[in-house]
């Protein structure tokens, strides 16, 4: 009898299905984890379908997992059992290039090991399988602390759409009073809205749709500003210290692109194609800067930033046996702002 | 009779025509200039036609200007008659806004001044006219020292294509050691080949013709980099400190992304349609900066570093009656790789 149950995509068609598994045994430096609460990331809609071309199967999505320890290997002094902790988006990467010395191993020269659907280097067969599951085991290294004072389900989304707001805010230096625009409001963009906010800046959302927009105002920002009013974006030309794009479909830089201040950075985080002007940087000599999520040291600086100012996500819970009718909501935008699966439900 | 004798578009399309005019009287700030060469920029060509949808007619091109001074106003202690300088592509700006104030008066909040095709400050019915004429009437802060060391005519180039390539290598701090790309060898890539190879990096070609790229070596480049060999591409890829995107024509970013260093940067100095995968760029968290030619202060910097490297532009040297072929010539990038007008074949 395996020791893992779970939901996998066993194609890149069919519904997510159940599907058990065994995770390894703990070693030396692992952490068991019993896991609670995972949430539901675009990215695994994409990898269950095999968008990107690289899924193999069986999968088991899921990289926003928050859950209890249950068991440490005799080198892991860092955690004990009952504590709550995280996964995100990665279990392993080489530690000895320059990126993983510098704390980005999400850029790890020979590749980070995601938490789902990479090559398992513990396993000459197998790929790792991520949160969609009764529990996991993770080198320690990789393992989050978690407050026990936020709202556990809601911390979830923080390990993947948290960190991915956050780094490029931290890198860019978003400082109070700057004017931040955020572009997008779905799973990323809302947490983009909360952690600007957070750090003193005077958030605008700007999006298509003004009753959309209208909610982001729940959630810390100033104005809402209508991408296609071309009068207010007129209006708002040259204000921005720094724009945070999470559009994460293909789009059109241009009309944003105005918004910046001399010298001033947009941020995309999202993985689309594009177009643009380059008159639109050529004048103003503003700047466009790629981010992807954010290295581990980083996302513990996330998590104790958002228990410090109690944040986290806006969610949905949902058993794991609804998890298919969740992905056809999230593709349909139908969702403020992240879903999270309560594990209970596969544990029953 | 008028006192300025000049070559002008009268529309956009007919072929360029002599066209006397008369330059202001010398104000108490203005350096009054005999012009002795006069580059030949490709975005000459974009105003004589129209592409831009902003030119009036007739209209003088030309803003890589080289000369004496003839005469000086009353408050200019700087320059002296007898004197060579340069004028590039701005004749004034505010002075007052922000980026005025550090010394960025290309990004002028008002607008800068072109030296040709912008409302006159100095009249409220004509046109600033550019330097295919006999003389210019400027003012004084916004005139340039040259060095008597130089080819005098090799020199004009550097006001327009030298400053802009210079700039961003400044900006980015391209230093000792560094590998450096240049996409595209034109105008302004070859001044980008010598510039970066005078600041001590180690430079590479980037371009579409093995051919081509190899007069690159003459130039400085060490080696010569074939776009569209997707194996060479693949051998150099994440090995670049910087890029200088020179490309003046719609093209895609996605072959060159990937050469660059985790978190390194893209200048782009031509303003074109571009298209691009975010993913190229969220992926290694990688920049791409817009950079437009540089401010009086950086412009003389840029002077005053090619004269102590001995640092000057290819050029042909043409007769004035003999622009409207060269054009043709620019378009097919049939010029090795400036022409430059001798001012002299106007005023006999």
């Amino acid at each position: 009898m395996s020791n893992t149950k779970s939901y996998a995509a066993y194609n890149d068609k069919d519904a997510l299905k159940p599907y058990d598994f065994d995770r390894r045994q703990v070693g030396a430096n692992d952490v068991q984890i019993d896991i609670e609460y995972c949430g539901i990331c675009h990215s695994d809609i994409h990898m269950a379908h095999n968008d990107w071309g690289m899924s193999t199967y069986p999968i088991v999505p899921g990289h926003e997992i928050i859950g209890r320890v249950t068991s440490v290997g005799a080198n892991v002094e860092e955690f004990k059992e009952g504590q709550l902790v995280g996964v995100g988006c990665m279990v392993d990467s080489c530690r000895e290039c320059e990126p993983c010395k510098q704390d980005l191993e999400q850029h790890c020269e020979k590749g980070m090991v995601m938490t789902y659907g990479s090559p398992d280097p513990h396993s000459t067969d197998a790929i790792t399988q991520g949160g969609y599951s009764t529990q996991i085991v993770v080198d320690k290294d990789f393992v989050l602390n978690v407050s026990e004072d936020l709202d556990t389900k809601a911390v979830a989304p923080l390990l993947c759409a948290g960190i991915t707001t956050y780094s490029p805010l931290k890198q860019w230096n978003v400082k109070p009073g700057d004017k931040v625009g955020v572009i997008g409001l779905g799973g990323l963009g809302h947490m983009g809205v909360k952690l600007a906010a957070a750090m003193g800046a005077e958030v605008i959302i700007i999006t298509r749709t003004k009753e959309k927009g209208e909610d982001a105002v729940r959630l810390g920002a100033k104005e809402v500003l209508v991408s296609t009013d071309e009068e207010q974006m007129e209006k708002h030309a040259g204000t921005f210290d720094f724009l945070l794009n999470t559009i994460p479909v293909s789009h059109n830089l241009d009309p944003y692109i105005p918004l910046l201040k001399l010298g001033k950075t947009m941020a995309v985080v999202g993985a689309s194609p594009a177009e643009m002007n380059t008159m639109g940087i050529v004048f103003g000599r503003k700047i466009i800067a790629g981010s992807l999520i954010g290295g581990i040291k980083e996302t513990q600086e996330m998590l104790d930033f958002c228990a410090e100012n109690n944040i986290v996500s806006d969610v949905e819970v949902i058993n794991m046996q609804d998890v298919n009718t969740a992905y056809e909501r999230v593709l349909k935008s139908d969702i403020k702002y992240r879903f999270v699966i309560d594990m209970q439900s596969l544990k029953n």
